[in-house]
């Protein structure tokens, strides 16, 4: 971190300064040039309220050099993380894999019909939603408990794990045999929930928000992290614009800037990123060419009659030539 | 709502669209041109879910006509709703409330102190932040329960009543002497936590998301509204835009905005909304002459020692001055 | 600005920086602290190009501490610019003006009834389109040169000062009666453009590009002033957002940010920012309470019947009782 | 079109209407349920001016059914257009190109050298600034006319065909021998400039403005289409959101919606979307597996010495490695 002191600073404010700063923890390193003084903070700065230094009537300004983000990042933690399911499905480092299944869970022959069709293709894990977080209380608000127990049952007919949304730490007891905790967009700053969900050791996919740079991504996760648990992956599901033929704006960039700033694995859901089922495979493409971990599909047998998000659903035919696609443009960047 | 059918729909494909559009409960209204059939939707259209229309085969585009808000719409309720508040603290209606206070509860000399000043200066309620969501996990995140009693010191010594931010529905015990319970910006689309606040009568003031749109802000009170309870306040605190020079937009428009499509009344945060002290008068006072119901300001004894956004906090003189203008201000557009 | 050095970096590499830095016209403060080294730039650092810094391999990174902008910055020039007008009118430092008229001009009945109409209500200057930027190829595009005669016939009539929106250079020699160019937000970065205002000097009126931010607008008065027109007077007319009920987000906060930053008068257009005419009066005032230098309304006798734009124009009546109020809330902030 | 009527409007006031409609030459097709009266226009409804029918008092809401762009719309043009240049290359259609080269042309040495080394690898056009469009006035603005002539020298040198971006149409005669006009995302809507491009018939590359939708991108095309030019190439190079770790985002779902939406082809500029060098390569490979029709990339020798943009530059050996890799992505999808 960097102070720049305002002209005409006094060395006794300078010293005031430099004793609240060693109070805080870090080393201040002062710089004073002929016409700027300038103040390094070299150690643990995630401590230092950077709001609070640009309020002092001494401070001109304030700059952070380092990322705030300790437990997510690369340059303290260079080893790729591995995320290890109960089954033995991993992802991350060159683990690649496809997590697909309906929005939303609707009934036993739905789910273990889509769960069949996907594993066949390819799928490794398997998604459907129980508790849906709507903009609408009018709208369908998921299946709940009982959805949770279909999409059990469905692990149980196919041998695939499982990911479905958490909406609310009292449903936590829900989710004793889901394999991995989805946080969704909107929830990505719910602290209370992050801070409970780093007790545990499940592993958390935590989606981006719809507004949030990928800084607070991390900050999110480092919720997790910092909590205890280490079994965080990342999920770009595009981000909010003003362009409107789109759902949101899938955020390209942000699956190499993930890699290079942090060691989490990061997948793509084109599906919520686009909003529309003719956009999913070139999205899909695009971000497995860009060097994503995995995917994450919406798949439904009657697109035309899910009870949500329907337009976004891909046939189990279209996923089956998708997942052709994806394997042969994961040989060509090898 | 208006559904457009795709050129080549034949008449079997409508008449089955008609049955089912019937059986969702609204009163389908074919209107068959020479190129173009359209059908308006009459009835509650709330339960119609726009997007698994869209995905079905023969339909071309479904354009909303009306608002899918009901509770909140002032259509339906075209009377200004007022809250009132245990003390008889009404706002609303003409009744404008100016809420005042410290970013964060530090300590009881600190917010008895403030409290006493921006009463002083006119202030009706008291703010204060008790559980902080902070986007660092090693940021200060607020003194919890310690920080409600201390406020209620404040609301004892003053007789000021009081506002705090509830982030979890796990400490809603904590609140029962608290008399509005503030919902921040990123909990705007937490709708378990809506739900279950739709269940109390305590006034709710519901800040609006810093990437959301004025319709899904009012989707989220209308969370609360269907879940029973009436007593929402909103609060405009400034929208996300690439604008960096601000830590918000303050979005001027959405005041006259709500109060044209809602009967609930409406705050400004300005600072929330700019983040820098000397735009919080200027946003004020500009939110005052546009019609808002009050003002949230954040006033410290000491800004510069603030534990948290010190840089937006105003002093209670600067405060006592800012309520002269914004006096004079509401005279003005009488 | 704030050259922060990769850990590791020799000496003999930081000596051939401050060569090169040097040779660019500026002052290298070395500071070597323990850990991290810093080098401070003075001088007149507008001519270092940052991105280039940023790409050396030595260089962690870089941080601009005083803004890129000098003609048009307040520390500079601390006297605010008072713009004069041919018929004595000012703009700036305490002389508030409103600008008001149709969209487009459509013939000489509506612009001189108009005019005449906007005068008796106490507008300063007649605002009338006649080259339009209009997204579409097909929609009208103004009625070009006929439509500054028609401006000059209202101004004649009426004795207002005319500003009209000059869309290419080409076209120059039509304004030359013109008391001030109008500047549209399309082209706040058509730099060729404003290169060719600057030898001119007539007041500009530079309209704040609609996804802009505050410091590229100032920077792009800063390509006009710095040719050699200093007559600049900005105009904030709303940004881009993901918010669909308005046409765009008015900026509130840029009015105070632009007093703060520098000298030149900055006004408001609340038609352009919010498309409805039922929201141009609140947000007009609120700017007014927030310290704009002006305003800029559109008003037509019969909106529903304008050539463009008449949503957002208000009827002469409605002006009328709008610099009423306008008037009121000067005297309150006063 | 669709225009919905206020409910209460009377069957006069709604002949009225019709007359009018037929008037502007469309067929106006009236659909009156009982509760609702929906009036559909048929026909060239490209020249109705929407915001003037919203204006009218007995209109409730207008929603425009089709696209507003006719010449770029693949509805009457299914056929991909394809852009040859004079030396045979081919855009579009499956003819997939790479365009690569320095930010800004610099000297003879660097420009020739760097078009025999992107040319060794694979490019098929050569890319060079002359005019440069900079944030600030002070910055280094280009070369101007003696670039263009150094881009000929390479071009004689190389054989490759060369583009090179136009600000102002005064300097059009310079571009004789160029063979692609670029125009930049900051003139994407300066519309005379388009008008003007329309009447020539040399291929034109417009890039997306940097917080423009794809609609009005497609309308900014329709300007040149619309004036006679057909051959226009669209280029996506990222658009302006909050996130700061890029420059840009790159709306990647762009690619697969001008393919649906219109018959050009488009291309993608990794390096302008980024601003980093490191992310280039992945978001041309993400790009090329979503099916863009091109690419272009900056190369510079020596990156940290570029004359604009170094930061963005790839070397000639990184871009040889992005190119081996671009061919198996292109096998891949096929």
């Amino acid at each position: 971190m960097v102070v720049v002191m305002k002209p005409g600073t006094t060395d006794e404010q300078i010293r005031n300064l430099v004793v609240w700063l060693k109070e805080q923890g870090v080393e201040p390193d002062i710089s004073k040039g002929t016409n700027i003084t300038i103040i390094g903070l070299v150690g643990d700065v995630s401590k230092i309220d950077t709001e609070l230094l640009e309020a002092l009537d001494t401070v001109e300004s304030v700059k952070r050099v380092s990322e705030p983000f300790k437990a997510a990042n690369r340059k303290f933690h260079p080893e790729n993380t591995v995320i290890e399911l109960k089954d033995g499905t991993k992802i991350g480092n060159g683990n690649f894999v496809v997590i697909a299944g309906p929005c939303s869970v609707e009934n036993e022959e739905q789910i273990i019909f889509i769960a069949e069709q996907v594993k066949k293709s390819g799928a490794k894990i398997l998604r459907g939603g129980a508790f849906k977080p709507r903009t609408s209380p009018y709208s369908f608000q998921g299946m709940g408990k009982e959805g949770i127990l279909l999409l059990l049952e469905a692990k149980k007919a196919t041998g695939l794990p499982i990911i479905t949304e958490l909406m609310d730490i009292s449903t936590l007891d829900l989710f004793e045999d889901v394999d991995i905790i989805q946080i969704g967009a909107r929830n990505m700053q719910n602290y209370e929930l992050l801070k409970e969900l780093g007790h545990c050791r499940k592993p958390i996919l935590l989606k981006r928000g719809f507004a949030n740079t990928i800084e607070e991504w991390l900050m999110s996760a480092e919720y997790i992290l910092s909590s205890g648990n280490r079994n965080v992956i990342l999920c770009e599901r595009g981000i909010r614009t003003y362009e409107s033929y789109t759902r949101n704006t899938f955020d390209l960039s942000s699956i190499p800037l993930i890699h290079k700033l942090s060691h989490l694995p990061v997948i793509a859901d084109p599906s919520h990123a686009t909003g529309h089922a003719d956009l999913v495979a070139p999205v899909a493409l695009g971000a497995t060419a860009a060097g994503t971990d995995g995917l994450m599909i919406e798949v439904h047998n009657e697109p035309s009659k899910a009870k949500c998000d329907g337009a976004q659903s891909i046939t189990p035919d279209a996923f089956d030539v998708l997942m052709t696609k994806v394997k042969r443009i994961r040989e060509a960047i090898l």
